[in-house]
Parts: structure tokens; sequence; C-alpha cells
């Protein structure tokens, strides 16, 4: 071993000890890249960087390119002003006017604005690599984008790769309360410290505005839907502000919820009826407030008249009439209003799966050109899995966006392994046969940039004060995958999981299949083992965490979910039930309608099923039932063995942590095997076959354990 | 530059810019080593280790041996069976027998159970540095001091280190309730995730409890003094153990808080009273559990009888009478009782300060072999200057604990740069006399350990889950600076901060004499910009932070503790007063029963003096007031120039936490000076010297600015 070699090998040994892998550096971690076939074209083409330009956003990204370099490749970051052979060479035709003399001048100037080029090219005789873009943010994403072809170990030769994002707004949703805790969050507490605010700015608010630039996230709202009035307040509008100056160099806007009795709580006024002059003009007061703090105000999301939130419907206006006045009052500043479309009557005898589109398909067009509509993926509420929700297809005059769930409240909190990857990409894929086949969730969304010039997405994060931000560390690929997709709809959720297995863990091709095998079965394990064949909503009331399809009370019942008798399971929602079938186009609405040809993963959803009904796999549906929370509990066995494999090639900590929490949601798993199988056996009669493991204890064990507690019902 | 050089010179880049210095790894950062004259010596002495044993604790020192000697001299770490010449050897004399040969026995033997040694020593004829001690738990303290030696820059010659801790129960109060939040804590949320324990264990709990180690703190009570308890329930014990079995092997032990009422509230039964033998049975049972649970459980802390808590007088019984029943009940399995002596009335007419004194005083020799009395170590709450509880010295047969405040209750909370080790050593080097002159506190608690076997010290912590685990980097200090003083008490708080200071920022002088500057003035800065002369308790009423020497009402007034009129200020707690003075031994009381002779920092503590009395300085007291509060401002601007002389010389992360935290700081600090000295001129009638910057705004402006939220008051 040469002196070279010995010195590398130190710094090897040095980095594994010092640093223990507690996860909150995401997938931005930087190690040093190993010696593959790469390494010498890395150093070669990055030794020499040329990146004039002092606005804040370039400032941000050199910093991030230095520190990315310096990290994965252990060279010195050396800038020049001067030209030479493989230099890197990063900025806008502004910040570099040399690129104004290059033929892909033209393709810069075709960019949007936050599209990048990547490219190979040669400058006045030299070979160089450029990081270009009409804009500063453009310019950050590109030098994102730049190093994760290292971080993910691909060839720096022969690129010229262009991105613009496909869709324009791409928000977080946080449901942080303004008390610290997050609802629906199980990673800690919020990681906003309103108390220092705006005066002290953490770390991790700069830390945050990278990971998301990162994954081309540009806006966020900062806190819950449901709202409080006083965060429109002036002192929490200050306190707002002190994150929006954090976040602007990384081209994210701050958003706020707008509850829609502000004007009466904080306001002074005896009403906050939209037809009232002085109700109008208390928002268009506000808003020029919010945009004398913050120039670049997002705008408000806003949950109105849906569980117990005030609305426009208290004073007899529509949801247009309340969405409007907020929107005319942001319109001046380029503001946009995001009018949720989860709204659902809390009356048994109406479906609530026809609800939202029931309300908001009659208001089609009427909404102002700076309001989008934002349904939930599918039409209950964010369930293991759900059909797309038929408002997609269904507004083509009213932009919509679409509201992902990153945050796992119906998928096993932060304890389960759970990658959402595939959950978006379904929903993405979806048909909604809009204009015929090929119209998918995906390309409608797409499409209001088109016929609007506006499109959205948004989600609701899993990120708390925890060391690793999400609490399980493959909670980071649910953000991570929700950036990726909101920034390319149509990315596959498979190279998504890779990318990010690559960053997290590493290139190692004997680490990366295990990794990818298990996160690419994760969620079809999680629906098997609690809410298979289309069931849904029966978990616990409260928690929405475990098994309980018992519940059965005035406020709720879950047996309104699944309409379980001795004969049948499921609920009829054909055209001869409750008619959610007919709220899609055909043929997708034909297909749900027909037992024959429905999806076997919808069945329950949309059909009720007798027991002995005969399945394609030749079982009944109870055999088929039990089969599949078998299955699932089996799968999260195969997760812990593939896992185990892992055991010396990653860092113990992680590997721990991980290894724990599978032991946790093996558990959790039989738990829901066991507590929903014996309590539909009560109903169905019929025996879990004799070969299978049978459940350790009755129904009655299984009804008394403690739902765990989650982080609202634990501070009670 | 050779290649070793580049080598060497890629590393520190590379070290400097992937790790943003966030603060999470505390002193423990293990960065490389200078060049400096030892660096050569260091390895030299670390290339080989031997270091036999499987145990626990074992384990965990040599994981941080092995961290810690790659991280700080970047060799490698190697374990030989062989003995040669240079080696590292650490043990006991059961894990490394060799040591039963050597000529230090007979000092091995003599430790305690918690000593090591550590020495340059030829064994077989070779040159070897052991780390040695009687305990695993030993080896550990031991290790940690060693890499202190290597992180503070001193020589590995000579040594001859011979270490016994000098207080035998060294325990942090964690005021951490169960729903996550921390009473007075302002440093984020509670590190305890009790939703996920015990069966999920952060990789924080580790991390916390080497810190603990690595500073000798061998208990933690993990709940609030103000106690729920439901803390002693079955599932929250289970929770509990799972801490307990993380912190096992780092020699810390785990206790909790008793509600006194518990056998009521959680026990089924109708009474708490001591008297009742179903009460005790209860008690004796629940302790069996816990011990079930959690068999090295470390005891109760007990906070009865104050403000608002239940305990023993509820029923007609003594203090003395509700310990012993719980330290009946602990006995059998070693468990100990602290039950703190934070009592008063809160009755307007009775002198706060002499309360504690005069209602344990008269119970002295009264409490159990293993019960400690547990003062706070002044009179009345942590203010941020108070004269020593006269507990200490008044109480030979019972041995008490002393109560520190590590948060920053009334010092500005996580907000203000002040170092407590000044204060704590000011307490501990206090002398009361006891025994004639040298009877400091510090020797009061270590006489117990004679004349009881036991001796005990506590602190409240600031710790919570900020990325730097105390919200202010300089808030670290303070954790570490307990730790080393409850190790030995009589160690200097300036060593402690140049020890803390080394190992946190740099070994490189110019850097330390400014950070030391700056934490040795800091405290005594805070005292004359809010509370000088001995002024106390005119901090607001609810968050404890900003200046209200005007809040009065029937619940509570400042009033009582300034006493302010046209004349006069301050209280008259002499012999002729309420006789505070009374309660010290002489020639202490006369000290500050005379006015004379009372030490200014205690003035307005013991006595009322009118406006125009002359100071030692010449000025009156009036000119004095002013001229403190003046000075305070004015060393808080000198801190900021001071430490703006580090730009540059430190990490930008830290160097810009600080500094915007120093702004805030000024800020506040001005609001002090001007509120007090013009609520205080509304009185006096006197001037502030008009070549003194004026107050900006009126008294009322002062009055109206909205406190900032603290943890508690924010989230009403």
């Amino acid at each position: 071993m040469n002196l070279k070699n010995i010195c590398l090998f130190l710094l090897l040994c040095y980095t594994q000890w010092l640093h223990a892998e507690n996860g909150y550096e995401l997938w931005l971690r930087y190690k040093l890249v190993s010696k593959g076939e790469f390494y010498t074209s890395y150093c070669l083409k990055n030794r020499k960087v040329m990146f004039p330009g002092e606005t804040e956003s370039l400032i941000a990204a050199k910093k991030e390119l230095q520190a990315g370099l310096s990290g994965l490749l252990n060279i010195p970051y050396t800038e020049e002003e001067t030209l030479e052979d493989n230099m890197l060479i990063v900025g806008t035709p502004q910040s570099v006017p040399l690129f104004k003399e290059q033929a892909f001048h033209a393709e810069i100037n075709g960019l949007s604005d936050e599209g990048y080029l990547i490219l190979n090219c040669t400058i006045k005789g030299k070979k160089t690599t450029a990081i270009v873009a009409r804009t500063d943010i453009g310019v950050l994403y590109g030098v994102f984008h730049y190093l994760r072809l290292i971080q993910t170990n691909q060839s720096l030769d022969k690129l010229h790769i262009k991105e613009n994002p496909k869709l324009k707004y791409r928000v977080l949703n946080h449901w942080d309360n303004l008390n610290g805790t997050v609802e629906r969050g199980y990673a800690g507490y919020s990681i906003w410290n309103w108390e220092r605010l705006p005066s002290y700015k953490e770390q991790r608010y700069t830390d945050y505005a990278r990971a998301n630039a990162s994954i081309g996230i540009n806006g966020t709202v900062l806190n819950n839907v449901n709202a409080q009035a006083k965060s429109l307040r002036t002192d929490w509008l200050v306190k707002a502000s002190g994150l929006a100056d954090v976040f602007r160099p990384y081209g994210i806007k701050v958003y706020l919820t707008a509850k829609f009795s502000a004007p009466k709580e904080i306001g002074g006024l005896n009403t906050a009826d939209p037809k009232d002059p002085q109700v109008r003009k208390w928002w268009k007061d506000k808003v020029e407030e919010i945009y004398s703090l913050i120039p670049d105000f997002g705008g408000f999301l806003v949950k109105a008249n849906s569980e117990g939130q005030p609305g426009p419907q208290d004073y007899g206006c529509s949801h247009a009439d309340g969405a409007n006045m907020l929107a005319e009052a942001l319109k001046p500043y380029g503001g946009i209003v995001f009018w949720r479309a989860f709204v659902y009557q809390n009356e048994r005898h109406v479906d609530r799966v026809i609800n939202g589109y029931n309300e908001f398909k009659p208001l089609d067009g009427e909404f102002a050109e700076n309001v989008f509509v934002q349904p939930k993926n599918g039409p209950i509420d964010f369930q293991p899995r759900e059909p797309f929700h038929p408002l997609f297809g269904g507004m083509p005059y009213t932009p919509l966006s679409l509201e992902f769930q990153i945050t796992q409240e119906n998928l096993g909190h932060a304890g389960h392994l759970v990658y959402l990857g595939t959950l978006f990409e379904e929903v993405l894929q979806s048909d909604t046969y809009e204009n015929g086949k090929g119209s998918t969730v995906s390309k409608v969304l797409q499409n209001y940039q088109k016929t609007h010039g506006i499109s959205a997405i948004a989600g609701v994060p899993n990120i708390g004060t925890d060391l690793n931000w999400t609490g399980h560390l493959f909670g980071q690929a649910n953000w991570y995958a929700f950036g990726r997709l909101a920034w390319n709809p149509d990315t596959s959720s498979g190279k998504i999981a890779e990318d990010w297995a690559r960053m997290t863990f590493s290139n190692d091709k004997s680490v990366l299949s295990l990794v990818l095998k298990i996160m690419m079965m994760s969620r079809e394990t999680y629906v098997n083992y609690t809410m298979p064949l289309g069931l849904n909503h029966i978990m616990n009331y409260d928690t929405h965490n475990g098994p309980e399809p018992w519940h059965d009370d005035p406020v709720w019942t879950a047996f309104d979910y699944h309409k379980i008798t001795k004969d049948s399971i499921g609920v009829n929602r054909t055209a001869k039930g409750t008619g959610a079938t007919r709220q899609y186009h055909n043929p997708v609405g034909e297909m749900f309608d027909d037992i024959k040809q429905c999806p076997q993963e919808y069945l329950l959803w949309f059909h009720r099923v007798p027991w002995n009904y005969k399945m394609a796999s030749g079982r009944n549906l109870w055999d088929e039932l039990v089969y599949h929370y078998y299955k699932g509990v089996d799968e999260v066995r195969q997760i812990q063995t593939i896992w185990n494999e892992l055991d010396g090639k990653i860092d113990r900590e992680r590997f721990e942590h991980v290894a724990s929490l599978l032991k946790y949601q093996e558990q959790e798993a039989i738990w829901w095997r066991d507590g929903c199988l014996l309590f539909f056996q009560e109903y169905s009669r019929l025996p879990i076959p004799a070969n299978l493991e049978q459940p350790k204890h009755s129904l009655k064990y299984y009804k008394n354990i403690p739902f765990p507690h989650d982080w609202k019902g634990l501070y009670k």
C-alpha cells in the first residue's frame, strides 16, 4: 500500500468512525464516492470551477456545490475566472456572459423559470461541463441534479440533460399547529420554533430548505389546515417572515392557511360573510400587510366547511364565493388560493365517497383564475389504497391540485416501513379517460398548465424534530419521492427509490438490490396485512393505527365502511348502489361497476360480495381475504430477512434503527391480521385453514390491546 | 508539500466542508487534533491498544475510545493481545489480569466504585499507558478522561492521574412532562419519545448517556417534580425501563418522581396517608414492581406540600414521615429518596426566604438513612444571584443534596449567553462556618459521605430536542460544568470553562482567550443588567424572562421582593427584620446582618437601603444601581465585540448562531435596564446621569412590550 493509499485508507477509517449515521443529513450526505469506474473522471471534471455571481440563490448553489464536491470527491474546491480545459462552469447568461455566445443559448432561452441544462460542451476550444439556467433558482436546481449524478454514480460524459418542472406549484402542506405539535405527525414536534422567530433562525431551517430545493419543492404551507386565526395576526406574520427569509434563496415560497372566520376572530368584525364589503376589505388589507412583510408570499390554503371548520356556506355562499374573495385579495401580488375539496357530511345515510365530487363538480368553472381546488388523491381519506378521486378528470374548467399524504397517518405512522412512491405512482398513472385513453391523473394535472397556465401538487409531510427528520429512516424516501414526482409526475417510483437508496445507503449493487426489493414490495405488504381487497377505514378511530373494524359508536362506525354480515362484506357503490362508479368516465366507471372487471384491489370498495364468491385465484372471498392477511405478515418477515442480509454492509446505527422498527412492525402486522380475521370470522363463520399459523389469542384479547399512543392522543 | 501532507490537507478540507457544525456532538466532537507539539506522541502512544473484556460497560468504553482516537488522531484503531512498547492498556484487574502483578495494584484497590487511574508505567519491560479501575464503570470514566487529555491538548507523558468522585449521587432532575413538554425548558421538547418506548430506542438516548458519562453524571430523574401519578403506572414503568436499558452500560441509573397522591390516583385507595398500612403496602408493592422492571432503579424524587403538590402534611404528618415511608419501601433494593426542601407558604406576611429553613431545620435527624433532603442552592428560587441556602451547614444530621438549575429559567432562557460555572462555584465555595472557617457548601456536601456514607448533588438540565440539545450553544457549557462540579465540587469554574472551550471550539490560544473572557464575565453581566446589588424576583411573573418589577396582583407581587418607596429599596431581612440573617452561622450571619460588612452583591437582599446611601464606590445607592444596569448593557456589547473577533477563526454556523443570539441578548438587556430604571425612578425621583445613553422610550412603552413566549406560555 503506498502512502497515498494509506492516507485514503485512514480517511475512510476516520469518516467511518467519527460520524454516527443518525440520518440528519437525509439524502445529502455527500460521502466520499468509492473508487469505481468514474472516480478519476469525477475528479478531473471538478478540479476547477467557474462560478461567478453574488445573488442569494447563486451563493446558496455555490455553497452546496462546494460541500457536495468536497465531500464526494475529497478534492479542494477551487474557483478560477479563466477558462480552462475540463472546467465546470455554473451560472446564467447574466452571471456567465460566455454562455450568450454558445450554440445552446437558444436552448437556455427555451427553459422555464425553474428549468436548467447540464451539458458537456466545448467553449473557446476548452472542453467543459456547464450547469446553466435562465434563472438563479434554475442554477440551484441544476447543481443539485449535477451532484445527484455523482452521488448515484452516473457518468459525467456526453451529458445533455434538459429539465423543466412539469408542475408549477410543488408545495408541502405542513399540518403543524402553532403550539408546536403536528397533527398526524409522528416524528416529534414541529420544526418551527415560533418562540424564537423571527430573530433566531435555526440551522434546521436552512437544511430543510436545502433538502426541499434538492427535489424541487418550491412552496411550503407552514401551518395546519385545521387552522387558528392567529396565524394571520401581525406578530405571527412577522415570525413567518423569518422563515420566508431563510427559504427565499432556495426558491421556496411561504404560504399560510387562512381560517375563514379570521375577520371575526382577529379582525374585530362581527361577520366573515364574503358578501360583506368590510370582510372583503379586511382580507385585502390583511393580504397587503402580509406582502409588506413577505414580498414573495405564496398564498393561502383553506379548509372550509369541513370537519367543523368555518366557511362560506355558513353565510349561504358557495365554496367558489369564498375562494374567490381570497383570490381577489391575492391577485395583485400574484398569490394563489388552494381550496381543499375534502368535504363530507357527517351523516350516515350519505356515502362519504361520493360527497366531494357532488359538492365540487357543479362549481366547475366558477373559481377565479388564481384558485386551485385541491382534492386528496382518493375520495375517502388517505387510506392505504383508494381508487383515484373522480374529480380528477371531472373538472376541466378548474385547475386541480392533488393532495398526497407523505406522513403515514393510515400507513403505520412512523413505525412501519412503507415506501409511498408506489402509491403515488399508482394514483398518478391511473387513467381517468377524461379525453380518452392516456388521460392519466398525472396528465390531468399537467394539462392545467396548458389550459390555465398553472398546475400544482401538494404533500402533507412527515417532517418533525426527530434527529432523522421523519422518525423512520425510510420515511425520508417518501418525502424524497413526493418531491421528485412533483417535479415530474411521470417519473417511475422504482427509479426514484433507486436514486434515494443510492444516496442514502450505497451505490454497491449488493446493498441496492436488497434495499430496493424491500421498498418496492413494502406498500403492498402494508395493504395486505391491514386492508386488502379494497377494504378501508377499519383502523382505530382515534389514532388511525391498529385494527378496529369493530368500532361502532354514534359518532363514527367502521360498519359503514365494511358493512359486514354473515353473508357478505363490502359496500355496493355501483350504479345500483350509492353510484360512486358513475362519477368516473367510462370505461373506468363501467369497469369499477362490473364485479367481473373491477380490479381485485378495489373489489370491496365498490362491491358487496358474498363470502363464498369465487375469486380469480379459485379461492372463495373468505379464503382470499385470509390469504392476503397472511401474505402481509409473511412479507414483513421476508422484509426482515432481507434487511438482516445488510448486517455489516451498512453502518450499525441505521441497520439497528431499521431492524428494531421491523420487529415492531411485525408485531403490529400480526395484531392487524389476527384482529381483523377473528372479527370477520364472527360473521363469516368460516375457518382459518389449519395449515396456517393460528391466532395466538382471542378476539377479545386483540380488542383490548391499547392503541399505541399517537402524537395527539398522547398529549391529552 | 509532499504526498502525505497533501492527503492531510485534503482531509482537512473534507472535514471542514462535509459536516456543518450544528452542535449535536456536544463536547465529544473528536475532531482531528492539530499538528502541535503533542501530535506525534499521541499517535505513538495510541497505535496499539490492549482492551479485552465483553461487559456492556467495557464495550461502551471501547466504542468510545475507538471513535475518539480515530477522530482525534486519524489513525486506525488497532487492538492487540500481546504486550508491546508504547501500548495503551485499558481495563480492570479482572479483564486485564496483568494489572494484578503491578506495583499500582494496591492503588487500584484503593479506588472507589467509580474511580480510575491513568498512568504511564512499565509492564514487563514495556513502556505503556494504563487506564485502569476496579470497576467497568471506572474504566469508562477513565477512557473519557483520557480522551479529554487529547482533546484539550495535554501531554500524555508522566501521567499519574487518580480520580475518585467526591460526591456519590450526581443526578440530573429533568422537568420533563409526560406530554412531551419541558417545564422551564427552552430547547425544544423532551427528548424522551414516550410514544415509542420501550420498543424503539432513539440514537439520542445513547448520545445523551455518552455525554453524561463523559462528565460523570450517574443518575437521571426522567420526569418533572410537578408530577403526574401515571408515571408510576405499569405501562409507563415499562417505557422507563427502555431508557434504563440504554443508560445502564453508561453507569446511569433511572429515577422517577413520585406523586404523593399516587396510591389514590392510580392505586385505587381512598387515601395517601402515610399512617395507613394499605398505603404503605401499596408503595412497597409498587417499588417491588419497579425493581422487577428496572433492577438498578435509583429511587424517587419528591416535591411534596409545595406549590399545590400533595404531601404528608395533608394527613397531619411531617415531611420526614412522608419521606421515610418511601425510603422504607426502597431500602431493600438500595434505592434513595430525594425529598425537596423547596417549600413556602403562599402568604404575603411570611418572608419566603426563611420558610424552607424553618420548616426543615426542626426535622434534622428525623429522616431515614436513605433519604436526602434537597434544597435549591439559594433560599428563594434560582435567581441570578442568591446567598447560599442556610440549610447548608444547618442540617448536620440529615444528608442534603444541593439542587442547581442548569436550565436558565431566570437567566435569559436559552437566548442569553450566561456561563453558570461561576454561579455554581460561588455557591459551592460559600463558607457556611458550620464547623469553623472552611466549611464551604462544597465541604458540607462532601462531609455527608463521611458522616452518613452518602452524598449528592442535583441539576435541572437544559436539554431538549433542539439539534444542539440546549438551544444556545453556550448552554452546553452549563450542562458540562454541572457534571464536572458534581464529580468534584472544588474544581474551578475557569478550568472547566477552559476544558469545555477547548473541546467545543479549539485549542488555539487566540480562540480560547476570547471565548473564556466571554464565559467568565457573562454571569456577572447578566446580574448587572437584570438584578444587581441583591435585587431579585423582579422578572416577569409568567415567563420568568424580561423585567416586571411593576408586577402587582393579589396572587403575586414583585413589591414584596423590592419593597420600593420614594425613600428606599430592599428588604430588611436582618435580625431586626425578618431574621433571615439569623439562619446562618456566625460570622456569616453577622456579616450579612451588618450593612457595612454585607457584601454589596447581597445588599438589597438583606437590607432596606435609602436612595442616598453612600456605597463603597463613593456613589449613592441610586447612582450605583444605574451604574450596574448600564455596565450590564455595556458588557453585552463588549461580549459582542469579543465574539466578532472570532469571525473566520471558527466555523460559520456556530459563529452566526451565537452572533445572532447576542443581538437578541443586547435588545433584552436594554429592555431590562431601561424598564427597571424607569420604574425605580418613579420612586427615587433621581436622574439617570446625562452622560449616559438615555432610555429611548417611556416606562409605559417598556411595560407594554409583550413578554416573549416561553415554552409554557406559548402553548396555552
